[in-house]
């Protein structure tokens, strides 16, 4: 599609949403729910055309010469639909958080006053080209009562006006508006540019993507972002660590999978650990090929690479490793916050006191004890789906689900009370 | 004080309140609070110096030819010092939010997960000159465990210059570091725009003052702004609202006091009740001096001025109401989630459906039932002072107290748990 005036483009999509966004926030559980399964339905019925539509991606892919990484990702394949149809049904599943009513106490001038969950209004969601996040990050936004207008990567632009459909027919068959849900149907950079400038229609952009994606969009919008930078995660395995735990926590939290944001990247070490504990975790390393990098102390005791200070801030998403020997816990705290990103960082300890320092003064979304990184995840934390991990410090830290979508208004019941002076 | 390089001044403060908010976070309560009574002394005992300063600061301003309103808020009268001083000691009395955890439960994998409430780092608050801000933004930001950086306004560099000697007195009587509360030193405008462009340093701004400020600073910063536009309240009387409670709410709504954000700009009457009602209130607000401004309805029933359409977005500050006649509920809705500031609004009814209608539709920060618009308020709430209301959606709407300075962190409990696959 062809657009001549973007700006005027993008206003009409605001326009559309904000609209939309007030009969969304007051729309009953059983429509919205409604939407989603006929958006299953949908895409169960298209499902020709999608493959259609995405087989002409990737073959305008190919012709641009477009990694085999990024072709992975932009595929439509069976499983990959069929995860989608699943995950529409799971977030229907999930209960509304939107009208809970907590906290509604009297207060001594006889008001009562609590707080009600109300959905944020319209999202922007700005993601590469994986056509999935589409309905991802559609249904998040549906079920918390949000309008959403979905910029997608431009090489994913037919799969994405197809699926698109498959929402529209399934917002149709429940009543609720059409323009609840937006597929911007430009690949012109400048969309990107009107929908994180344009605050009177859109309430808080979500971007999804490369650090470098996230940094450009945080810097330039003019609305509020919900961003998640980067994952360095650490374990600190503590002097008074249980050794088996200590191990299969710093092997499960590197090994598991290396290219997702909860995967450990540096290990910090006790001193008084580390000749006992780091010859153990050298050889289990070893077995899956992951590449060591240690400080100078660490080096003494195995043999790696020279860990440079720029390791200390890497996210490798690889089968790579920093590793640190420190002093004591205020070392592996300080080196944290230093590097870390804030993210998941987690204390291998059988020390109760240090264990409720370690929570207290890791200044991390997630911060665990005895646990593995890896559990940084909505599914894990029971909040279902996540439309991403936040980094950011106001309104949302963590795995953000249906209720990062949503906030608070109060709430106050009377019987006519009027204030004196 | 003269400072030759804004930009690194300003980047010193910062570096210094980064540092000192690491401390802040884990400090105890009972520190918090001692550096909080050890300012209070100190106000006590530098009460004359405090004068004197501001005498400063007045002198001046009289020579720039501030207008008295602005020289009133500017003048730190002995009942000022005294308020000043109680509510030190009423924030010391608050109980801590800081590392508070809920919902601590247990997942099917084994973990315990809850969220613990952590500061939200450091903050910016930029105001007017209005002295007394100074002690009441430092006394929130400091018992929340934050650092802050206050810019007050360049006419009350002298008083607030006077004021941080207070607050490091507090601060080092208590062994917090000093720099968990900051003075900028200087009223060079540029150190403003450092302020709320250095994300490394600074995790959110408050702005506290007229529109014009807060859309200007919203519009240049690259931080999170927490911020109240501005406050167009409007009371609703409903068809079957009780008469004496409509009439008391919207007399005490507009009339409790003029200049502040919670008195009702607009009201809004349902056509049915407009010939009944309308000229009794008309004939209280007349009492008051109230000026009225209505629309062709309402000229029908009482005598007053032509409502424009400008009148229904006006958030007058003053002894002025606009009053609009409506057909119904939805009418009423409308019209406040389209003109209004989304701060507070009300309805009057004894109609259960409408009354759980009205609270879930308006989008606004505090929706009442029977109850004036004037108990938008921290105190009336029992959240306790408040650094201002919020008219944002994301973070915090409504008072902003406490609890609006702190966001919350994941807390993981595991016993060695790794997550397979």
């Amino acid at each position: 599609m062809t657009i001549k005036n973007i700006a005027e483009y993008m206003a009409e999509l605001g326009q559309a949403a904000r609209s939309a966004s007030a009969k969304m926030a007051a729309s009953e559980t059983a429509l919205k729910n409604q939407a989603l399964l006929g958006t299953a339905s949908a895409i169960e019925e298209m499902t020709e055309e999608l493959i259609t539509a995405n087989q002409a991606d990737l073959a305008a892919g190919r012709d641009k010469g477009l990694s085999p990484a990024m072709l992975d990702r932009l595929e439509l394949t069976p499983a990959r639909i069929a995860g989608m149809i699943e995950g529409l049904k799971q977030v229907a599943a999930l209960p509304d958080p939107v009208g809970n009513i907590t906290d509604l106490d009297y207060r001594p001038s006889g008001i009562q006053i609590g707080k009600m969950r109300v959905p944020l209004g319209v999202i922007g969601i700005i993601y590469e080209s994986r056509p999935n996040v589409t309905i991802e990050a559609a249904s998040l936004c549906l079920k918390s009562g949000n309008a959403v207008i979905l910029r997608g990567g431009s090489e994913a632009i037919h799969s994405n006006t197809a699926l698109a459909k498959c929402i529209q027919s399934g917002l149709k068959a429940s009543g609720l508006p059409e323009s609840a849900v937006q597929v911007v149907a430009t690949t012109d950079r400048d969309a990107v540019h009107q929908l994180i400038t344009m605050p009177q229609y859109v309430d808080v952009i979500v971007p999804r993507g490369g650090k470098g994606l996230i940094e450009r969009i945080t810097n330039d919008a003019r609305v509020p972002v919900i961003k998640h930078l980067d994952g360095n995660c650490h374990v600190f395995i503590d002097a008074e660590a249980d050794a088996e735990k200590a191990v299969n926590i710093a092997f499960n939290a590197k090994t598991r999978r290396y290219g997702v944001c909860n995967a450990m990247e540096t290990l910090l070490v006790d001193e008084q650990r580390a000749s006992e504990l780091l010859p153990v975790l050298a050889g289990r390393y070893a077995e899956k090929g992951v590449a060591l990098r240690g400080c100078d102390k660490t080096r003494a005791i195995i043999e790696c690479e020279a860990a440079t200070e720029q390791d200390w801030y890497e996210e490798y998403v690889a089968p790579i490793l920093a590793v640190k020997v420190v002093a004591d816990m205020d070392e592996a705290i300080a080196h944290i916050n230093k590097y870390g990103s804030h993210h998941t960082d987690a204390i291998v300890t059988e020390n109760y006191t240090k264990a409720r320092r370690f929570l207290r003064e890791v200044d991390s979304s997630s911060v665990m004890v005895n646990a593995s990184t890896a559990f940084a995840d909505g599914f894990e934390y029971g909040l279902g789906a996540e439309i991403g991990i936040s980094t950011d410090k106001i309104h949302a830290r963590g795995p953000v689900g249906l209720i990062g979508l949503t906030s608070q208004k109060y709430v106050v019941l009377g019987d006519g009370q009027v204030r004196e002076p």
